[in-house]
């Protein structure tokens, strides 16, 4: 196993346990993609997150990300799209390379929690996360593109370049699509629909017939980011270690439930970085 | 009900709990005795708290009492010496003072976690944590005097101005007493002894014959604090909730467990704060 700890995720909980892990002198990968979570930079105000009174997200942002470059910690940028279970750990899929960790810390937040109706029930048979990875597929067919941040548009105009007919669906304001082949659609998917394969996007008032849809965001629900995964309301359940069902795999921050606040997720960061570091002491021991 | 929430306890936990409390809006009193805990402003460098990179404890600790005293957050300086359950909630002794709230926030750190072997059983049979409220049953007597901190000196001199003689345990450095009664004994005492009441304080090597005890600490053990409250390996029991098995009591910090870190402090302090609006939020409803 290459290393001890990946984590995903690069909201708060994720720069805590990323801080600890460096403190605790760990080998660790920290995939956390782009500036701080859109959510922490997009905070008004924040007033409760002690030592730190009346900071916007902005600033908080900034704070914490000035923390963890001061200790020469550099985040992987890459999107997770896979975690599986692997003998003596797990695999991690990003873009279009494996990473190896013997145990992970899910710091995803709260937005990607539910997925749309119908999503798990496709992955792998018309649904993907990764451009890079299963574009070649749909060379000259129709797929839609499912956008919830301008960071990947690149993406979308790589799919306009193979496909052949592309119903594109930003998620976000201020999108800016040039490809011919793109059809802007502004209104949210509700289901997925298909036989053995996906088939049809759902709208309120009607659908799409497509070859595969793309789902381009930062961070997947948790369920289908890594299969067997328990989760309750859409959260994923954890023990007051922060462990999960899954055995060397912990979460924190908001994807383990409410209340939804800074202070709770760099704590459970903490929390799960040290309990990572116990079950990989009782590993070795 | 006085108060919609009692906070007891200055450490990290305790700030974050308070700061919460009054941006809920909350009816509460916050007791936490001098300066921020001992344990935190002692701590040398603090590398891992997010967003104040390179900390000492005196820093950390300014850092927050600033943050607390920005928000017109007073805390009252009493010590608690006892959580009652009552009719719609809780009362509190401190001092010579009762007062209730619906629910109880405790934040004791680890400190006083571990009682003095039979100190629990001879509680209010010998045994006192509070000069003011129980020194004039020691007139003319034999007591002893055991003393964490040199705050409470002031009230080792008046237990010397009604006790006939005292034997004096400081358990920390630089402690001056005066009083010519008072016997300074160097050693950690080892139990407490006696038939139906406290008859005996026993060291390592030796005892000593007393008629009662005082023990004058910022924070008392859990058990001791509040009857009935679950306990695990000396830490308060709590639920992911940050609920304890009593309802309406929660607890935060240290005193649930590892790891003793900041960041797990004020992550409890918010989701104990939220838990307790919760739980007074179906009281009413």
């Amino acid at each position: 196993m290459e290393y001890d700890i990946a984590i995903i995720g690069g909201g708060a909980a994720g720069v805590s346990a990323a801080i600890n892990a460096k403190i605790l002198q760990k080998k660790f990968i920290w995939f956390a993609n782009g500036n701080l979570s859109k959510k922490l930079s997009q905070a008004e105000l924040v007033k409760n997150y002690p030592g730190l009174p009346d900071v916007t997200g902005g600033e908080l942002a900034w704070t914490l990300k000035n923390h963890y470059e001061g200790m020469n910690i550099e985040p992987c940028e890459k999107v997770v799209t896979g975690v599986y279970q692997v003998e003596g750990g797990f695999s991690l899929l990003a873009g279009n390379e494996a990473y190896d960790a013997k145990t992970v810390i899910l710091c995803l937040g709260v937005e990607a929690a539910k997925p749309i109706d119908g999503e798990e029930e496709f992955v792998g048979r018309g649904i993907s996360y990764c451009a890079t990875c299963d574009g070649f597929l749909y060379k000259g067919k129709t797929i839609a593109v499912i956008c919830t941040d301008k960071r990947f548009e690149h993406e979308i105009e790589y799919l306009c370049s193979l496909a052949e007919k592309v119903f594109v669906i930003p998620l976000y304001k201020g999108y800016e699509i040039t490809a011919k082949n793109a059809e802007i659609l502004l209104k949210a998917p509700k289901k997925f629909e298909g036989a053995r394969k996906l088939e049809r996007v759902v709208f309120k008032d009607g659908f799409k017939e497509v070859d595969g849809a793309f789902l381009l965001k930062g961070a997947l629900s948790p369920a289908i980011l890594m299969h067997g995964l328990k989760t309750e309301n859409g959260h994923i359940f954890v023990n007051r270690d922060c462990s999960t069902n899954i055995a060397g795999a912990f979460a924190a921050g908001d994807c383990t439930g409410r209340p939804y606040q800074y202070a709770k997720a760099v704590g459970e960061g903490n929390i799960a970085v040290h309990s990572a570091v116990e079950f990989l002491g009782k590993k070795q021991g």
